[in-house]
């Protein structure tokens, strides 16, 4: 179901226990399943994974990064290529962001006003520049499905008057996102930023919302706050978000923070962790994070899971993939993130058929790591 | 065609106006097409490309390095694991060499006597010691189809008496490789040494050729000499080699020197310049290599080679690998190995053809840079 634009998200199903929603989002270049994770190909690329690797992964929509792609290869080269789908080899849904959280994360910040960002580029220290209306443009020129307003992320913890100034300018700023948007191709997104105030989240949602976009992203969370503030601030807020449109938590990836983010009823989420982690030869089991340099994986003949259908675990033994890492091979960054990556999937996919049964708690007794430590401790 | 150990070795066709053939050779694993090049995977694993790739590329059969296996995992781990296919994922023939070159250009060497070399892994440090017997015992154990007898390898010029001597133990360690041999489903290999002296080499073929194998290498070759004189010594010498066996030039992989290879008579090829070179951003084309981090690729829409059928080259353009080798993107050295890959195969297999047409020499025509300096000149 789409609209005159081909856009179009319902609610397919709710969950018995919770306000888990399984929808489904549909887009210019396809359908989206929700909850849904996104894969991130920062600067037009997923790092060690291929596009027909990532779609055997289950991967249906991508995210990039406008901050990235406008320092390198720049908007107008994408645009000379033939768009963003066309220039990455990607012909499914993506999702750009807006640069916000990585001019407020990445650059040297030279001067910030009402009407923008100048901010030193981290690849050469050319000063740049980003406002409302040129995060707009640039989007609009790269040709994603999904483009997010830009906002301000402050990074937590941080100080009321600060956290209250930056909601102001991130409603200004949405607003005027919404004036620059060209492109009826294109979703546009708002996005929640305050903190770990409630008060000040739903004060902030109340005027995201009256301007209207077509989703609406949680931002500035995964930024420093404790895993229970994160999930104070989802259980408080989402009742406040429309429900009839998708919902957002942005950078977030750990299965337990996936767990407590459907739960809540958000509905995308997305994260560099698979990747970057299997880079680092740390992978995701549904008992939690298992570490491939570990020397007890020498002699160990069992895939990573035997429940995984992933090339990797069809194909390898963890001493194999011990031998790479070991070696400094590529294959083993290569193969630990294809594994990752299928792993979130799987898990998403679970908790989608669990919804749809009523029953998304039960998720805990097959992927017990959503209960533990973020995944983090070693089995 | 295959005898009662699951080998066999036949020449289909000839060539009208060379020495050039077109054979098939037999394994337990699967059969090659000849002549063939072989990518390396130096400790069992392609770098930067998956097994499934790597057979999207065409190759039929893998070199892996005993030299590398030997020092890490070690064979006990390939052993405990079910061997090198089963431990790689790569059900398919593979070649294992005997670590004799690596032994002689890699390792810091402790002493060299008649029984074998004592030598310094590169890795940590350890004493290591290689002789006929325990090259062929680690070959056992890792249990490729082909294995290789244990040379020794002069770098080149090389003294007379140096080289005459490094013939003499090559002979006395190949008879010790025989004897040592103790797996049936493993063919054997002999190594012919001799640098660019012709005698020499004819000298060393007859000795090598009385203790008799499955198949014939001229090693010793693409270390320092002139492709003027590699192709001196390949002409005067593959005449010598028994017509009836493949004939295996190790360590060779420019294009020119491949079709000279053929040209001369030789069945067989290794090296790694494909994914190398890849990694460094160099790709090969049919007019020559062409470095994908020239400014000229910018807003370059074409892809590599029109006329290349790989992944690489039906997905991307020239513009985006650039913006991967500049972004510093693990995805560049991925799509730029696996094109040279299927490059290297693409040539192969058209050689192939045209040898069943007896008329190799029209590749020049088709794939210039067999008659260019070994495609090292930018396009």
């Amino acid at each position: 179901m789409s609209d005159a634009r081909g856009f179009g998200f319902e609610v397919l199903a709710t969950d018995g226990g919770s306000s888990a929603r399984r929808g489904q989002l549909t887009t210019p270049h396809g359908v989206v399943q929700t909850p849904a994770f996104m894969p991130v190909g920062t600067v037009g690329a997923m790092k060690g994974v291929t596009p027909a690797q990532l779609t055997d992964t289950g991967a249906e929509i991508m995210l990039c990064n406008t901050y990235h792609l406008a320092l390198r290869p720049k908007p107008e080269v994408v645009v000379a290529l033939g768009g963003l789908h066309k220039f990455i080899g990607w012909d499914r849904p993506i999702l750009t962001d807006s640069g916000g959280f990585q001019v407020f994360s990445l650059a040297k910040i030279n001067k910030i006003d009402e009407d923008g960002v100048d901010f030193r580029s981290h690849i050469d220290g050319s000063l740049i520049r980003l406002s409302p209306e040129i995060a707009t443009d640039i989007q609009n020129k790269l040709g994603a499905d999904i483009i997010m307003a830009f906002d301000q992320c402050p990074p937590l913890p941080c100080e009321p008057a600060e956290l209250a100034a930056a909601v102001e300018r991130t409603v200004a700023w949405a607003k005027r996102c919404k004036e620059a948007h060209g492109r009826e191709d294109q979703a546009l997104f708002g996005i929640v930023q305050g903190g770990t105030d409630l008060a000040m989240r739903r004060m902030c949602a109340e005027r995201i919302i009256e301007v209207g976009f077509d989703g609406y992203a949680v931002g500035g969370l995964s930024v420093g706050e404790s895993h229970e503030e994160m999930v104070e601030v989802l259980d408080g807020l989402c009742p406040h978000l429309p429900a009839d449109r998708p919902r957002y938590l942005m950078g977030v990836g750990m299965p337990r923070d996936l767990y407590e983010g459907v739960r809540a009823g958000i509905d995308m989420f997305d994260c560099v962790i698979p990747t970057r982690n299997g880079r680092h030869g740390q992978v995701f089991t549904a008992t939690g994070a298992m570490k491939l340099r570990n020397e007890k994986h020498r002699l160990d003949g069992r895939p990573l899971e035997e429940a995984c259908d992933c090339y990797t675990c069809r194909t390898y033994s963890r001493a194999y993939l011990r031998h790479l890492f070991m070696a400094g091979e590529m294959l083993g960054p290569m193969l630990a993130s294809i594994h990752n990556l299928r792993f979130l999937q799987r898990l998403m996919g679970r908790m989608r058929d669990l919804i749809n049964a009523g029953e998304l708690a039960t998720i805990a007794s097959e992927f017990p790591v959503v209960l533990g430590t973020n995944g983090n401790n070693d089995t």
